[in-house]
């Protein structure tokens, strides 16, 4: 069963987990004290980490969920994501305002294609 | 790294994107001036039109997540989707009520599997 | 089309949707007249059936999406959650709160590898 491969495991989630050549991860703001600007910034910055260690890359990207605590925070999110998306290869976004823990302001759900893969999800030869 | 394609990109999202034969998109009312009966009717279109144009059906959906401003709406939602959905190929469904853009009401984000695809996600022969 | 296999398919959605080695599924507690305790215990007992139903198991789930009615009681939900997650083995997870169906408390989404499958998604030899 080692086709999952999970990074950063705890004992109530991974930070990351592959299968079959795709990412599934989730992120928050590593320090949630700051304000929204600060929030985004951070977590893009996570996403592009974690992206690295696993082996994808921001252009791989397929879908974000972006969860929000307030609608009024999304032209804040906009700004910065417009310019962190690579031009030509966006991906599938919805952006819905929840009830996020305490100070949290913005969580995004990522799937992203591995750069080097075979079809079966391996390491492409 | 052509195994990820999109439609209708912009500089914040793809109207859908495309890997191994699994079609990722995310629908909103084009006109969300329109009560619930009339936004859901235009989403389901939407994604009839979507599936088209990705090579899909409403036969192949794998999973949608719905997201209604009110829930209040759902008896609306409901009778039109189940209409919609075609009898013994319901997809995995959740209907959640979050805090959508202003004036709309329904937001769904589908995942579907490509009518014609080998199991590298290429075009079956 | 056979590559879509569809399990408890009723005219709204289906109990489980598994296309190429993953399932699709979504759980509420069947009897949510119970306290938010009850209805944790519940959901991660019907993902347990589900997963054996389609062939999988709890160390095979790529990703769980919890949204919750109520952020006060997620402790409930971690406690529940993290004993049941096998060590070693956690998903990737978000956890946020929506609006639920009366009386709904807790649902979760979930995406799980099977356990014995090929490349191409079928059994494996």
């Amino acid at each position: 069963m080692t086709d999952v491969q999970r990074h950063g495991v705890t004992r109530r989630w991974s930070d990351a987990v592959i299968h079959r050549g795709i990412a599934y991860f989730v992120e928050v703001a590593d320090d949630p004290t700051q304000e929204m600007g600060g929030q985004v910034a951070q977590v893009l910055k996570q996403i592009d980490d974690r992206l690295e260690l696993v082996g994808s890359h921001r252009k791989r990207i397929l879908q974000v969920l972006i969860y929000v605590a307030d609608l009024a925070d999304v032209p804040v999110l906009n700004a910065l994501w417009d310019e962190w998306v690579p031009l030509g290869h966006a991906p599938a976004r919805a952006c819905i305002a929840v009830g996020l823990a305490v100070g949290y302001r913005v969580e995004m759900i990522v799937t992203s294609a591995l750069i080097d893969c075979s079809a079966d999800g391996g390491p492409r030869e």
